[in-house]
């Protein structure tokens, strides 16, 4: 028996930080057809609301440190403050969403990260999801709605990367349903050339992977991501979508698909 | 065939407030026995925020307006950071917990309160709770924590007596169980004399309610709050039990047990 399907989307912080932008995505949200998971970060306005209480970004090498002040904010802005209102507005547009931070039901938990040279604080890498029990929550028809925060176990939230808590959620999930991941990002999909929003790879999968990236043809910002993407397909997701929230819509097929 | 149990307990905020009151409190919740809600409030913490954010409280008659901001600040800490740090904390405590708001699986849709002389802002009226969903995960046995905010169902979060909650999600629920709601707060019970915390009195119900009324041997302060548990217990609900957090404890019965 074919395995029924579940679509994971996870949206980023330029479609959170935009009314219009926000309601037109849940708008196309709702009208996804099957079981399906919403993961957000929650961009800017975490930055915005810090420096409105006067804490400090601290960064090293670039990269952000979630210290006590910071993952307070996170917790009020990605659990609070955009989980609720989200999950509100689907309720309005006939969604039976639930916001979830991997601490509820015990669904994400993860490590610490080890200080090395760097300690990047309250910050979580994830180590268990708890398929079973957001497997009770579909199965009761809800609309899981995950906020880029997870915990440890012993009482403590960790600030967690969105883009991994969709991969990690849909790979386990993949034990019970067929599942898709769909990245919606700023762009229309992975890019042979980044300035270039018409150069869109509209198939990929490892071996044209590979050839592209031998002959140089895809964009250096995109490997990461696809690193992921590839990981998370390796581990039992069926496909990964990456592009603008117009890949919902039956009309666009200017999008990156993903298989292995 | 009898119903099975269903507590129902609601903290305010000088439990929440204070991190070793907490920490004593959800130590005790986790050992009551039997299915749970917990309901918070989230007391000071949100004005402390509202004033680091320059938010002036606006107050009329002694009541305070929740305007746009405001609703803000009540969704980041009562919804996000009191919420999620109470339900990590349960997780550890190997309760299985899942942070809500009403907007949740529509779990309690409220009227914003009309103007009349006053315009309270976005504060809501409980109009319907779906005790259909709430036991959806009960019966899964995940427990509910409920925070002081409902939703209009058109996409508005509302601000929302806790004590109301509880008691509306009480009666809602009473269909299904045998409910007790537990009222937490900074006293011993409901006392003859305000002053003095050993003039509890130990039971109640309808008849010696108006016996002591009417000989003027209830403390003022507590009038309101019988109403609202007589209003529960005369729409199903069992028992309601008015205490501090020892009432949980078996060495204390001093305590109300108020029944019908």
């Amino acid at each position: 028996m074919s395995k029924e399907k579940l679509s994971i989307i996870k949206i980023g912080g330029n479609i959170i930080e935009d009314d219009t932008s926000l309601n037109a995505f849940l708008k196309l949200f709702s009208t996804v057809e099957g079981k399906k998971i919403l993961v957000h970060g929650g961009g800017k306005s975490a930055t915005a609301m810090a420096s409105k209480l006067g804490i400090e970004s601290k960064m090293v090498n670039g990269r952000r440190i979630t210290d006590k002040e910071t993952l307070e904010v996170i917790t009020m802005v990605y659990g609070g403050l955009v989980n609720k209102n989200m999950v509100a507005k689907l309720q309005a547009l006939q969604i039976d969403a639930i916001g979830l931070t991997g601490a509820d039901i015990n669904s994400i938990k993860s490590n610490k990260r080890q200080v090395t040279n760097i300690d990047y604080g309250f910050v979580g890498d994830v180590k268990e999801v708890a398929s079973n029990s957001i497997d009770r929550l579909i199965k009761a028809n809800f609309t899981p709605v995950f906020c880029a925060i997870t915990h440890d176990g012993n009482g403590q939230l960790l600030n967690t990367n969105a883009d991994t808590i969709a991969s990690k959620v849909a790979i386990g999930m993949s034990k019970k349903y067929e599942t898709t991941i769909y990245y919606c990002f700023e762009l229309n999909g992975v890019l042979r050339n980044i300035n270039d929003q018409n150069s869109v790879v509209k198939y990929l999968n490892i071996n044209t992977y590979n050839k592209l990236l031998k002959d140089g043809n895809i964009a250096d910002g995109m490997l990461p991501k696809l690193e992921n993407c590839f990981d998370a397909l390796k581990n039992g997701v069926s496909k990964v979508n990456m592009g603008n929230t117009n890949m919902f819509t039956k009309e666009n097929d200017n999008f990156t698909s993903i298989t292995i």
